[in-house]
């Protein structure tokens, strides 16, 4: 019989618990979603924002957690909108992000994702993932969220693939499994 | 003799103070800088980052402050960038807002500022500014920084204005009038 570990995800977001559940399960860690509302900071890298924010909430929830921090980094745009892109999508939202990139020869942008895990009273370690790729012209595909329909990797966005497909190159699953392999060590 | 009041302004710019020090003395108020690094909160409203923002710094130099939380809220981009002007205006540039703006009609914004006074371990209280404008449809002007070169109020751009004309009408002196009074009460 193989030991389950355990872990708290400290997030609002659900898809976000669901995606990470999909690929720890996999690494025998098993999640619980607290939603504990920890502050999110305003900084250049997600890692600064991520131990922040696990720092709190592992005093808060007074155990170990993971929190995890995520924005897509356009080049041309000097990293806009980086850490704020979930703040970018729902004001700007991807037709003007494309509206932004009309004349941009550069359209070389990175999709990040930074996991941070913090015992209370301890400092916390960060595990990065990230994919490169680019911005399309136009939006394409339905499948995902966000910034999927206007990323591509290898001529395929990230809203024409499958979950699984998606999964299996993702920026989240490289930090989480970078993170599992750390935890099960 | 008049009995000058003093308070610590936490803040990382210089701008700042000196703009504020020129408000606050005319009420016989004077300011001391501390650039204690608050964290600044990722927020919708800037009166959660400054209220985040002034209990932390309150509690951090053991004596009451102010901080200021600024930013420009543009109605048809669904007030962006607010919160995050400072990031966008060195990542995007007014060029790139400009370009956003290409085909809005609606070209109505707001310039706002808060300022937040606490005290350690009391509640904080908040004092906003605002000025009502449009956003034109070129730079223009050379004096001020940041967005004032394309936000214009009555036909003259922040950046039209000299330093006293704008602090004559400016978000950030109506905020700072309303606390001076509220602390002289």
């Amino acid at each position: 019989m193989v030991k389950l570990m355990h872990i708290v995800f400290a997030t609002g977001n659900k898809h976000k618990v669901e995606e990470a559940q999909h690929i720890l399960l996999k690494k025998d860690i098993t999640l619980t979603q607290i939603n504990c509302g920890y502050p999110e900071i305003q900084a250049d890298e997600l890692e600064e924002i991520a131990v922040y924010g696990a720092k709190w909430a592992a005093g808060y929830v007074k155990q170990p957690v993971i929190v995890d921090d995520s924005g897509i980094f356009i080049e041309a745009l000097n990293g806009f909108p980086g850490p704020y892109s979930a703040y970018v999508q729902y004001t700007l939202g991807n037709k003007r992000i494309l509206k932004l990139m009309e004349n941009e020869k550069n359209r070389r942008a990175i999709v990040k994702s930074v996991i941070c895990y913090c015992k209370p009273d301890e400092e916390p370690t960060t595990f990065p993932g990230l994919i490169k790729g680019t911005i399309t012209h136009s939006e394409r595909g339905t499948h995902g969220f966000g910034f999927d329909p206007i990323f591509k990797v290898n001529n395929k966005t990230l809203a024409e693939m499958t979950i699984e497909e998606k999964n299996t190159i993702s920026h989240r699953t490289k930090a989480l499994q970078k993170f599992a392999e750390w935890y099960n060590r």
